[in-house]
């Protein structure tokens, strides 16, 4: 699409700030903004506000680096969860994967990134000082890795594991296997393999 | 998702503002709230205005219902358009699609919709009262419909045909046929049928 074929300028500037969003071409962008001149105006002014808002008000949990309405967010505040046991995780999106689960009542801390020599980000482009500063001073039992199954996952996991080996901890990480729900047929043999080598006993299985 | 997930409450409204818009839902509204937090201040305030500035200041063009900064879209505004022929659409993303064909050079008219009996949309529900006052006013010598070719859009064709046909002007409608690139093995019959009865001259092909 060309500028020349919109017939307002707004709607061209609307047209693009949408478009400027990862995963939103131009076709969508207008299909949006359409929507969005069908709301009414106190919606649209309410619509723009919002965002306007979060990044004015928007912290940074200064105990777990997770998205906060204050320093210190929800989880970390909460005394009724474990904070002797932390999940680390890469980003906010997989805290509220964990949380979704209920299996998991201990704390988290946000690492906002994984270590991708590919993608040049080194150990210092993440948040580690932060989770060190927790185990070292907050006698942390226990600490689950819950990073992606990709080399990336693993080379953080390798990193974080030797860094952490001299504190009197466990360091985990979630548990690899076939999914639940899953053919056994189209599991790859990575994974298979992995799942016979970590095999359970039936009663643990049975019990949850 | 349910809402507890969320550790921030402006997090959670800026999600859930997304999600109101068509087609998003919760988990790519959160993606594209995340992509907006990594912007500066100053580029999500400008993100948020852009939409309220688009609502409080849009107009619809008086002569031909499209969008526009102002009273007259440039289209209709114009001189170098020729004012006697009139292409009629559906909506403003059809006026975008014939502009982008740099093939047609007379004026539009936005219907807003297209007559719909299963949906509740009659002849009144659409914008035809200003189309017939420019016909009747302005000596329009040809109206082009460029509707969708489905079932409303040619209940919509016939519905002006038989209400125009008292004015002395032509009415065509956009060709149907096989589309370009298309390998004819695959086209439908009732495209095809339809191709072969309109059968174009070659010299006409062959001088484009």
């Amino acid at each position: 699409m060309t500028t020349d074929q919109f017939s307002s300028k707004l709607l061209e500037n609307a047209v693009n700030e949408f478009a400027r969003l990862p995963g939103i071409g131009k076709k969508t962008a207008l299909r949006l903004v359409l929507a969005l001149l069908r709301l009414d105006k106190e919606e649209v002014e309410n619509f723009g506000n919002t965002f306007i808002e979060l990044k004015r008000n928007i912290h940074y949990c200064k105990s777990c680096n997770n998205i906060s309405d204050s320093d210190m967010c929800n989880i970390c505040s909460n005394p009724a969860r474990d904070h002797k046991t932390i999940c680390v995780v890469e980003n906010i999106k997989d805290v509220m994967a964990v949380e979704n689960t209920h299996q998991y009542h201990g704390i988290y801390h946000v690492l906002g990134g994984i270590i991708s020599p590919m993608d040049g980000i080194g150990p210092d482009d993440i948040e580690i000082d932060l989770l060190e500063s927790k185990v070292k001073n907050n006698g942390i039992k226990e600490i689950i890795m819950a990073l992606s199954t990709t080399m990336e996952g693993d080379t953080t996991n390798f990193y974080l594991f030797k860094k952490f080996s001299k504190y009197p901890l466990q360091m985990t990480t979630i548990a690899r296997g076939v999914s639940i729900g899953d053919e056994l047929e189209y599991a790859d043999e990575i994974t298979l393999g992995r799942s016979i080598i970590n095999r359970t006993p039936m009663d643990d299985i049975l019990s949850i």
